[in-house]
């Protein structure tokens, strides 16, 4: 498929779908098949909205390369103090925001809301994070994959340690 | 239509277009509208994520057949113990997974993610319950139906009696 | 774009898109670029359920123009004492319901639900309100804008007073 030629109707609907296998990959637990959805040198990051705007490099969990996001997997199988909990993302509001152009040329900005409801075995369902991805999406091998994904949180108070991705 | 020709976005959007018909009816309370968004010999079960790995055949609420909808149907609409209160499901990451070959030809499955929140009349809206929908999905009067409805449920606590399909 | 040419499917593709320019504006906090997405006679309603069956001309907001609309932002940005908080939107179940005929002829009827989660500052993300959205879309200057909105929410107890737009 040429990405570059669809029409923004198309382009939204592959990006939405792109956001639904990705959301669905995770809810599922299939940790494994994550890092996959990003390029080899992909920036992901989940930040607060004011680390965001200042443009702070921190947060609450921050990778540089796809390397890094299949160690954060290794420690999410690893981590055995983190008691059992099954964590559901939402996605509303999918929007592009074109093609970049110059040095930005071959990169898609897009945007999506985000709602991450958490349940522990005992307790209810609760809302655990809300927030915003701000993504950068490249072509490669036929299929789009995230250069970037920033998910800038709402939820200043975490119910509990965040280590899961979103 | 001829939903074995679509393309897999035409026919991710058929799908996408059921759901929300599908929950936006339920959201209605139209009650008597929902089992004929089913076959007549359709399976229908709203069960924990333990019990359908385990594929116990128990569940909350459990129907064979159309008929036994209806009939759940008129089991809400003769409940009068159950207070008022409205339950609004949210639908996200709706994927299908192509259309099943020897027995199970003419047969699409999809899965989906919902999210269940529910208001009672003094009380601000809470989640209700989470989940997973996993169907099996046939034409029948050149409509999509489904022939099978599993919604497995994170929540194992759930805050009432759960009586509404989900 | 002659909206009232495209297919059923295609429609419903530009009615989400709409609904997902308008909520993640507002979820933006992009307040002055609201009142574009309606008529200059638009009307633009939050009220409860209860009111809205009854027919009855009161809610949480109402304005009858686009020019009220532009009173309430200048209203929230001057609002000191409500202290900070973001609001985000969630969209679910956009279905549209034909163009109208005869007095309703170029007025196109849409319905969705939405879910919307508050945050303040040291507390957790929490549900603010859910309901359904009940359109009025018109084609003004080639774009689909609102011609009435009507946030009926199923939360009959607000958490804090809704200054905000849904």
């Amino acid at each position: 498929m040429n990405y570059e030629t669809l029409s923004p109707r198309e382009l939204r609907l592959e990006v939405e779908a792109l956001y639904g296998d990705y959301a669905e990959t995770l809810n599922d637990e299939a940790f494994e098949a994550w890092p996959a959805f990003f390029t080899e040198r992909a920036f992901y990051q989940i930040t607060s909205r004011e680390n965001h705007e200042r443009n702070l490099p921190i947060g609450l969990m921050r990778c540089e390369s796809r390397g890094m996001l299949q160690d954060r997997v290794v420690a999410i199988r690893q981590t055995a103090y983190y008691g059992p909990r099954s964590i559901r993302r939402l996605i509303s509001g999918v929007r592009t925001h074109g093609w970049g152009e110059g040095e930005m040329r071959g990169v898609l900005k897009a945007t999506a809301s985000y709602l991450a409801v958490e349940t522990l075995p005992d307790e209810l369902t609760r809302v655990f994070n809300a927030g915003k991805y701000i993504d950068e999406l490249v072509v490669e091998d036929g299929a789009l994959r995230f250069a970037s994904r920033i998910c800038v949180y709402d939820t200043l108070l975490i119910p509990n340690t965040l280590i899961y991705p979103l």
